[in-house]
């Protein structure tokens, strides 16, 4: 119980080497045995054996139309100048569409080449229902053996291979599996995955949804991501409710689990912290073969194997009962579990950490028991638009965004931070940086494995530059136009810098010259001197103090900064507001130094507020809609103007027409009018465009 | 109830033009409204509204590493040579990853940069339970403002935008939205759609198992495939039991469906025949808005709109009940649908069209009640292998196998009937050929619509030529390799054609020289002049006349096929089996005129036994195996070779290698030896390597 355990640096594929060994040992390294289902329900499912046709479709050889059956021969010789008559019944008779022929037919005439014949003769049955019904058919060509038939077996011939094993079915498949026979099919069992937080600091979302989020809380959604990509992959998740870190229950947890499921996901406690009990509890459990893998984000992963036999072991602990959770309030009863070595994956806390794991780890586990391939993303060559330097001794996976900017596919890193989801939700896909490498250089080629299908990247429309609260607005707005709009927030010369190099097809700008006054006029002519471009006005806002709520330290104007219990929150270096920043604190003569905080940075307005709100700073410079929307208050400074500056070669393009519609729709207008702190009455005025 | 429906021949887009104008007077051309979900739950539903944050996320400044918060002033001067000490708890605090950090910290030194320092001072805390803990710490170097810690909002700031609406939630979204307050999540509600196949000759998968299939009996799968359709584009499908051909129990099922769903397929019934009731159902019920699209496979579909407010005069008819199907015991029940005028589709009977009905018209409508763009697939360029005529005044559907050959991508397309689920099995796109089109030739360039994931192409064997048993065999073990083995039955002839034609990477061939007797030597050289090939047999195998069980007609030999009451079934020119008959034909001294059926062409072995199992000829010249698998006599006529030719381009290359490999495997002999009438010893005997 006080052994320390070590975080390791095991390379990727030397971690899996141990995993599969011991895998192969336990007998869980092959694809899992097939269970039968209901073909109705075999959707999404994966075949454990080949399907071998049971009976033919057609069964029969059968009319493929409307109307006679006849016996080719007895039609040769018809023309239109000398039709030929055939008995009906005899010779000929009726038959719908999937009918079987009569035995004596080889081939079928439609329905709209016969002309029915009604002679007056005695019928042969007296309670014919239709005292006039045609007695022959009368045709001005012949036909072809076998022709308006399907031939017995022309679909499926009985014992024929129809679906190979190991395939995913598809609803055609399910179709032809129906169509030969078969009312049930061998598919694959689905992989039962038991998936425990655990962590003291942990509350659930609903928790956070009614009580609300204390310093310290941590909303837990790991299990909520890896049960979805469980569920993703083909397994049954199982969410265990959040364990506290306790050594005890969590061993409790963890013998349950293996019990019941085919791999437990321990999430959190995988470091070598003071709390971080899954690596003893396995060690006593089983086997620990990993403790820490060379990637990241991802490092403190463990894997190991334990021994669901010595259930009997646990103590009967209790636990409270939430939604989704395995009973544990009798952890006597008897193993389910057909197997005794169930591999066990300790799963590090950080959510993109956690994600990727998934990723690495269980979904080639998944893969394998159902008889499937190691998944391998769709990968696409790219430019990179920013310097990496390889991390030192790990892989690392860098998340981009990905889109096609002319003749070039760019891709632009999103953050690195392990802890932020949202770079993996706003990723397009994922650049391994190997360890050892020299790491990447702006403008090198690098292969992308794609999240979004590749052809999302063709409706991609690339942003990079100032961040404005309207170009949120826009993203939803251009969604329901099949537009992506991926936005990147690098400042507005960051952006014309990316114009500049084929990195984007727009870039929102509100730069002011200092010497003329002007909004985006001489930077765009230095730093784009070749380039046509245009610049369409997005909006007009308010630019201000951002301070806290009843603006407790009296902060009137931009010359408090140099108040000396004044702290200010900046922008970064080339965003708008910072050129605004340093032209204002010219003109009052205050130097950097003067202004406390000068030098703490963020990227955007919202983070601004967000450093007021939580009282890391007393005030900060940024749009009115920022304080709005973070409930503080405002000091307004000056009204200014955000372009767009668009390439003219992209403002022709197809890909950007609705953009351009969009700047000239009420709608937006109107979205745009009921944000405070924005006029929307220049919306879509083209200022300039300008040809070097 | 007597009025004539005639099919009409309207373009498609006129079609959609008419459905969409009836849907929006119905309100019903727009997405849905949302429903509140559990988070956790909702994995592939489409967000109803934009997703902003609730909390921030960090919520507060929280340690990013395990260490001591500080004040980053307090660590100015530390280095090596002159390290600084901090007093725990005044000036330096244990936080472990996620806790928050004191309110007068702004940094974290991680745990691993600390030296602990126990000094023997008297503590303040009388019930300290550790005597001698740590009093200070000592770092040898400063630290930056901020680091190691995650700032407030860092990952999400309240009120930003996380996802917009519209959007298909993944794994890592819901983990953002649980992450950012959210417990619940407002996603569009989904589709309910109600299938009901209609038809008196209709079996279930579940009769045809257990009871057989009479000649008449169709098994009924379509309505599989719509609702598995249906689920796969998120809907929520409802079969209905089979109903007889009759009008009155149509209508009753329509009307129940109608109240309780938001869309009606009626499955067949849809064209113009005597037993076709669907379209009049729709007049009487709504709306008959289009009967027949200019579309092939897919002509005789029905769109239009019911109001399901008639409902109350439908006749309390009672229905069998099975698995799935919606209560229609009590049709007078209230009304449970909100909208009163639902769309219908009358969905042709044969299984492609059935297919291809649901693509063309229930995906995008599906796609625009859940918020997503018209559905589309990925697409590519490739090369026609086969000349295609214009169907006259209909758009047609051409399924075709993808895959890349050399440089080029090759489509071939599959069989062009509509009753042929497999050839939808084994498509791997869609080459839409526009009506009053020209057409295609052999060798131009296609748009296919894949339904194969495009990297799957890149993982294809193509294979042309000669069709053998073992084929399926090789596809199977293939599969398990990561390679999909695409076979096109030819005849040998065709495979080497195509080789020429740089459509495939092999073809099997068994082409006997009747100069020389020996197999695939002059036909290789004669077809193949030019291109290096490299031949590998794949097997010997017996060939001979398969008979009806028992031999009734006492078939002993080919010279028996000059016997006038002896029928036999052929295969196609170009088939090495063909050339094997006309040379032993011409041995005998028997025209082809003297064989009756000589003129029938029949393109694989198996279905020349079918022919021959469902009496439609007396006999047929092909492969032991086929004979067996249809439970058939056999009379041998001899062994013959059956090669591999590939060019040496694709034998060197890493495509090909797992089929080469495979071809050496002990585990595909013993399959092939386990075959009767197959003899395994040369498989994988590289026989010539011919280099011109």
């Amino acid at each position: 119980m006080t052994r320390k355990v070590y975080l390791e640096d095991i390379p990727l594929d030397e971690a899996w080497r141990r995993f599969i060994a011991a895998l192969e040992s336990a007998d869980m390294w092959r694809p899992f045995d097939g269970e039968e289902t209901q073909v109705a329900e075999a959707l999404g499912r994966v075949t454990a054996e080949p399907i071998w046709a049971r009976v033919s479709s057609p069964a029969y050889h059968a009319a493929a139309m409307d109307g006679y059956a006849v016996r080719s021969p007895d039609t040769i010789g018809a023309t239109e100048t000398s039709p030929v008559q055939l008995s009906i019944d005899s010779q000929a008779r009726y038959v719908d569409t999937g009918d079987p022929l009569p035995a004596w037919a080889d081939a079928v005439i439609p329905i709209e080449h016969i002309h029915l014949i009604n002679q007056p003769t005695v019928r042969a049955s007296h309670d014919s229902p239709l005292p006039n019904q045609p007695t022959a058919i009368e045709i001005l060509a012949s036909v072809a053996p076998w022709s308006s038939v399907r031939s017995m077996g022309e679909d499926m011939v009985a014992t024929e291979l129809v679906l190979p094993a190991n395939h995913t079915l598809r609803p055609v498949d399910l179709g032809a599996i129906a169509g030969c026979g078969h009312a049930t099919v061998q598919v694959r069992r689905k992989p039962r995955v038991a998936i425990i937080p655990t962590g003291t600091e942990l509350i659930t979302a609903e928790q956070a949804a009614s009580i609300g989020v204390k310093p310290g809380d941590i909303i837990e959604y790991n299990s909520i991501v890896l049960a979805a990509q469980v569920e993703q992959w083909g397994g049954l998740p199982n969410r265990y409710a959040i364990v506290a870190d306790d050594y005890e229950r969590i061993k409790a947890a963890v013998l349950d689990a293996a019990s019941k499921h085919d791999l437990v996901l321990v999430n959190a406690g995988s470091s070598a912290g003071s709390e971080d009990y899954t690596a003893r509890v396995v060690e006593e459990l089983g086997t620990l073969l990993v403790h820490g893998v060379a990637v990241r984000p991802g490092h403190p992963v463990i894997l190991g194997i334990v021994d669901c036999r010595l259930r009997a072991l646990a103590p009967a602990l209790r636990f409270g009962a939430s939604a989704g959770v395995a009973d544990l309030s009798n952890p006597q009863s008897e193993i389910q579990n057909p197997k005794s070595q169930i591999p066990i994956i300790g799963v590090p806390g950080y959510p993109v950490s956690a994600a990727l794991t998934g990723e690495i780890f269980v979904e080639p586990l998944l893969a394998k028991w159902r008889g499937q391939p190691p998944p391998q993303k769709p990968a696409l060559k790219a430019v990179i638009t920013r310097k990496l330097l390889s991390p030192m001794g790990e892989d690392e996976w860098v998340r981009v965004t990905v889109g096609r900017v002319g003749d070039r596919v760019v891709a632009a890193p999103l953050s690195r931070g392990a802890g932020v989801i949202t770079s993996l939700v706003r990723a397009d896909g994922i650049v391994r940086i190997p360890r050892f490498s020299e790491g990447v250089n702006a403008g090198d080629e690098v292969a992308v494995e794609l999240y979004a299908p590749p052809d999302a990247i063709e409706r991609t429309i690339v942003h990079i530059g100032s961040h404005d609260l309207t170009l949120d607005l826009m993203s939803q707005f251009l969604a329901e136009q099949g537009r992506r709009f991926v936005s990147a927030n690098a400042g507005s010369l960051g952006g014309l810098i990316a114009l500049r190099r084929g990195e984007a097809h727009l870039a929102g700008s509100h730069l002011l010259d200092p010497e003329t006054g002007e909004y985006n006029v001489s930077h765009v002519k230095q730093y784009l001197p070749d380039v046509p471009v245009v610049r369409v006005t997005l909006v007009r806002r308010e630019q201000g103090l951002i301070v806290a709520k009843g603006n407790p330290k009296r902060i009137e104007s931009l010359a408090d900064l140099a108040r000396p219990g004044v702290r200010f929150v900046n922008r970064q270096r080339g965003a708008g507001t910072r050129v605004l920043l340093d032209y204002r604190l010219g003109v009052l003569g205050i130097a950097p130094e003067q202004v406390r905080g000068y030098e703490r940075e963020e990227y955007t307005h919202l983070a601004v507020a967000a450093a007021v709100q939580s009282g890391a700073a007393d005030c900060g410079l940024g749009v009115r809609a920022a304080a709005r929307a973070l409930d503080l208050d405002f000091v307004s400074v000056e009204w200014e103007r955000y372009d767009l500056v668009i390439p003219q070669v992209h403002y022709e393009s197809d890909l950007l027409k609705p953009l351009l519609a969009l700047l000239k729709s009420e709608s937006f207008r109107q979205a745009v009018a009921a944000l405070r702190g924005y006029d929307p009455s220049p919306v879509g005025t083209v200022v300039a465009t300008i040809v070097p």
